[in-house]
C-alpha cells in the first residue's frame, strides 16, 4: 500500500492524478490497481482527462444532484458538510483498473484517475495498493 | 469467500457492516478486501460511521436523488421497488478496502462500511472476499 | 487481461454482458473478477436482468438525475455530451464480482453485469481481469 498525499484548494475540486497513481505501480507486478480514499468528503472516480473542462462539469453536476439547501441531519457547528458526504460516495471510495502485461495501467486513450474532493480546501491522502 | 447476513427493518436503511467484515477477514492474508452485495435493491459504500446521523442523511437524499414519482416501467403488481434499482447501484454492488501490513482494514479515522438497503425490511447477505 | 466488443444501439442503453464476462473467465481460477470499460461516457453496474424494464428504468434515471439542460463548460461543436460523463462516473468505471470455489461467478439470483452506454450508439469494449 502505497500513499499519495495532495492539497485541495476549493470546495469541490476533482483532480488529475493519474500521474501519481503510475509512479507509485511502476515496476510492481500485479494484475490490477485499487485505488482507495480513506476519507468521508472525498471519493475517486476514472473519466476524461484530456478536456479540464470535464472535471469542472462534474464538480458543478455533483452539487446539483445533491442540493445544499435539502435538510440534513448530520450539522455540525461551523461545519456545513453533511452533502458533501453523499456527493463522495455517489463518486465511491474506491477504483479498480487492471493492468496491462507490461504493467503499465490499463486506461483508456482517454481516462485519467481523479481524485474527488467535495469538501475542500484540504490536505488528503490517497491509498494506491497492487493486486495479483 | 464468507457471508455475514443480516435483517434490515427499514425501507431505506444503512447498516454499519465494519465490524462484521473485520471479523470475517482476520487473520486471512491478503492485500485487500472485497465486500460484495448480491442483491439488486440493496448495495454498499465506505462513508463515516462516528455521527449516525450521516446514515440517515444517505438515506433520505437517496430518496430525493431516484424519485418514487418518476414514470417506472419495473412495476410488479404489490412490489413498487423500480427506484430502488438505481438507488442501490448509486451507491454500488461492490467496494474494495486495502488491508494493511498488520492485515487490518485500511480504513480512514472516520470510515465505515455500510451496507445500503433500499427495499426493506429483508434478510440480506452480504459475501467477503480477501484478494492478494 | 481479456476484452469484450460490443456495439450499442442507443444513446443511453444498459446491456447485459454477464454471459459474456462468464465465458471470458471460464476455468480461470481466482478469487474475483475485475470488469473495466476504458471509456469516459460508459460505465458498468451489477443489476437486475430478469426483468428487462429495470435496464430501460435506469437509461432514464440516469437521464433525469443528470439533466441534458444544465449549464456545460465541456462543449464540443456537433458532440454534445458533457452530461454522459458524469451518468458514466455515477455507475462508475469499475467493478468487481466474487468468485465461488467452483470459479463461478458469485452474482445473487437476480443479479447481471451490465455495460452502461451513455453517449451511444459506438463500438464497444470491456475488459476482464481475474484477481487472485
Amino acid at each position: 500500500m502505497r500513499e499519495i498525499r495532495l492539497r485541495t484548494e476549493r470546495r469541490s475540486q476533482l483532480v488529475d492524478i493519474t500521474r501519481e497513481v503510475r509512479d507509485a505501480v511502476a515496476g510492481v507486478p500485479g494484475s490490477a490497481v485499487l485505488v482507495f480514499v480513506p476519507h468521508t468528503t472525498a471519493g475517486v472516480t476514472v473519466n476524461e482527462h484530456a478536456d479540464p473542462a470535464v472535471a469542472r462539469d462534474f464538480e458543478a453536476a455533483l452539487e446539483r444532484i445533491v442540493e445544499d439547501g435539502w435538510p440534513w441531519q448530520h450539522v455540525e457547528p461551523g461545519e456545513e458538510n453533511a452533502p458533501t458526504h453523499v456527493r463522495a460516495s455517489l463518486m465511491g471510495p474506491s477504483v479498480v483498473v487492471p493492468l496491462r502485461e507490461d504493467e503499465s495501467l490499463g486506461l483508456g486513450t482517454w481516462q485519467g484517475v481523479f481524485f474527488c474532493e467535495f469538501d475542500g480546501p484540504r490536505d488528503r491522502r490517497v491509498h494506491v495498493t497492487v493486486l495479483q
